[in-house]
């Protein structure tokens, strides 16, 4: 039986989340897992994480960085050694007591994030200044207890990438932490199609443990942020809970200088909630499973099949991920099908147009069609992925922008983030006045934006001096 | 500070075990984590586990398989739907109890392996015999608390891929237990250099709540076996367990047949175990995470250090995974290193070499050297990997066939395995024969060679007909 409708998708400007939950289900992305505040990922959202690895490792591999694996099980002492760090993490911790028919001797915590377990190894490893850098990434799962969840947003069970290193001096810690930021920028720029803020934390939002956390935050459609991505410089920290120590070149023991970074399937829902629309997903063409859908008109027909074979061939060879969907549904129920998903470009190739040697491409990202002749296709398909991933990327860079605001006062803060805007706020040097706007409109300080603000500016909470401009909005 | 010294291994005819240790631990592949049984795999253990991925993953989808991800934690009472398969995993299972700061309502189990809760989801998605067959894999760790561990062989946590199927016949669902097994089975030949014998087991070996369960068998040096991978035709138990129905062509409801198949990190236990030798490791081209290492020869020489650079550059480029040891160390310290890391080639180039525009290519595996021009090195090297992975194979299959001898009666059983040899006996179908061998000598059923025996056979064990030809061995 033919399918002849599709399901319907909540209006984005009415009702956003549950919007956000329509495509996220409907779309095949994702489903609920039997435990509550699990996800499974299907197919079709799992190749865009697939993706995402693939341009991460190539990345990873210019830094020096080397993939392996450190185990889940952490014991439960070693969460305690690093006192902030345990702090944060203690409340969402799944806590293992019972193994093969017997109660554990001591606990083990389900790893939340793997400093310890990792800085624990790596003190073993490490002894002089010529073992490091010490650079190690692992692509793993995580688990976090979380009261209130959403698919990719916030799961008790995620998939990650975490990166952990160890320095000999601090300078280089820093660095890291600021290179690796960039990757990550990097990786919304030219492939994801988001364009990131990127800046340090203030110290109410930073990583339990670090020194610095650095952050790529992304602004949603609905004008709050998703934190995407951290890095941290853990100075020497984790290294003293740990006793990473090398011999340095003057013949001194020294404790190391560490530092660790990640990005989780969390930013799947940030190319959703940046991209979508009312139709569903619009996915950037660098990481999505279908770059080009063909979709055959008039079935049976010899000429249509041999164009749509070719063509498809052509394409697969280039390497563009493309399909064809030869389903006995109506030309109308799959074009409104892979608008839903998302999928970049469509191409028509009906008995006419093959009659005519040209065939219509659908851009999904601005809804246009064009016509091109056949023998291009190959040629034109390819030139137009890339134009719409630059074209995503400045609508998406245009909306931010316009969507920054200056902000003087609590009820100015209160007034910017209620239109849905990120408020750019000139504040003192006291967190306090930080946690003071989160208290008074919700909206958090995202990150600073400039910390060596010129004299000159008073804090728009307290009317002290202002030191630094940060950004403040509501947030995932 | 130069290295001088190579560490020792010990030589595996006097003590395979202790070899083996040395080898997994001394040549940076693993090492162990902090609780009982885990194991770290380093980065060079873990790109050996990433080549085999970009393998598996090519040949997955070739069938059609699409990557996915379930979530790890399954609750306990899932387990207990299919009584075969609890029984098989209960004793070890790790158990969550306690999870943000509360004791949970029902207790989780960590995914021993997945088949409960991916036929949990595949029971709510798949309706109709239009939606099948469905065909998904997930890489990922899964746990299982033994008591005697050993890395890769057998640890608390570990990493595999599983594929999980449902087909709308039996006849579908035994055709892909067996034409996975065919994938396994290539991937020995076209990659790990390992010729596996592939068969279905006898009743004893079978997986919990299997109709069948198939195997990969590789003999390891001390001529026991390991077991690398199995496909399981789970017929209707687990759809009818987790309720898994469509509708057939008649619009009859009908339960599903489900199958799956897995191997794991233990596949390194075998490339260790098969191809290894007194000097350490000796990594198939295929795996090898460097294919080829260019150690120069008198430091500084600027000829050398030009000839070296553009060879690197040249075998980069042609997709050779390719380094040059550039540290302080001498070459015959540099030498034995590779040699114990189990690199498939390297490259020398001395001064002398330069001058007669020449270079030596050393052979890990068969120790011998060969010189080489040049300007043809390039080509040379990369024929030379295949020609090593051909011969690796060919060794390993010769290696295997002298060792299998046919026995005809318990002592003539425990003789062969006691000479570390596969016995091939002719048995009846009472699986209790072949319990009875295991209890005799120690060495288990691991595959039925022949289910068809012609008549005019007796059972090696109690003397009646014997309907079958099966592999005994001691096994890992």
């Amino acid at each position: 039986m033919a399918k002849n409708f599709v399901e319907k998708i909540t209006d984005m400007d009415l009702d956003f989340p549950q919007w956000y939950t329509d495509v996220v289900t409907k779309t095949d992305l994702v489903d609920y897992g039997p435990v509550k505040g699990t996800m499974v990922i299907k197919p079709y959202g799992y190749e865009i994480w697939e993706n995402i690895q693939k341009f991460l490792n190539d990345e990873f591999k210019k830094k020096g960085v080397k993939n392996a694996y450190f185990p889940m099980f952490i014991p439960e002492s070693y969460l305690k050694r690093e006192a902030e760090h345990v702090e944060g993490f203690a409340p969402e911790v799944v806590v293992v007591t019972y193994a093969g028919g017997k109660e554990l001797e001591e606990k083990l915590v389900v790893r939340p994030t793997s400093e310890t377990i990792i800085c624990e190894m790596y003190a073993k490893w490490i002894k002089s200044y010529r073992d490091l850098p010490v650079k190690m990434n692992q692509w793993c799962n995580v688990v976090r207890w979380e009261k209130s969840t959403r698919p990719f947003l916030r799961t008790s069970e995620f998939l990650w990438q975490e990166g952990h290193t160890v320095y000999s001096s601090h300078e280089e810690a820093k660095n890291d932490a600021v290179e690796m930021l960039n990757v990550y920028k990097k990786l919304g720029e030219d492939c994801l199609a988001i364009p990131f803020f990127t800046g340090k934390k203030t110290e109410s939002e930073k990583f339990p443990g670090a020194e610095d956390t650095f952050t790529i935050e992304a602004m949603m459609h609905d004008g709050k942020s998703l934190q995407s991505g951290t890095t941290h410089d853990l100075g020497q920290k984790f290294a003293k809970a740990f006793n990473i120590k090398f011999l340095n070149k003057n013949g001194e023991l020294e404790h190391g200088y560490s530092t660790s970074w990640g990005v989780s399937t969390r930013l799947i829902g940030a190319i959703i909630m940046v991209h979508g629309d009312n139709r569903g997903l619009v996915l950037p063409p660098r990481v999505a499973p279908i770059q080009a859908v063909i979709v055959p008109i008039g079935a049976g027909n010899e000429k249509v099949e041999s164009v749509v074979n070719s063509i498809e061939k052509d394409l697969l060879n280039k390497g563009v991920r493309c399909m064809v969907d030869r389903s006995e549904n109506s030309p109308g129920w799959k074009f409104n099908q892979w608008e839903m998903k998302g999928v970049p470009v469509r191409i028509e190739v009906g008995p006419r147009d093959v009659e005519q040697g040209a065939l219509t491409l659908f851009r999904r990202d601005t809804l246009e069609k064009q016509t091109c002749d056949i023998n291009s296709a190959n040629e034109t398909v390819i030139n137009l992925l890339d134009e719409i991933h630059k074209s995503m990327f400045e609508k998406a860079l245009k909306f931010r922008d316009e969507r920054i605001e200056k902000a003087e006062s609590l009820p100015e803060i209160l007034n910017v983030v209620d239109n849905k805007k990120f408020a750019r706020v000139n504040i003192c040097s006291d967190e306090n006045c930080c946690l003071k706007v989160k208290e008074e409109t919700g909206a958090t300080s995202r990150m600073i934006e400039n910390e060596n603000l010129e004299d000159g500016h008073v804090c728009a909470i307290c009317g002290a001096k202002a030191t630094r401009t940060v950004l403040f909005a509501r947030s995932y």
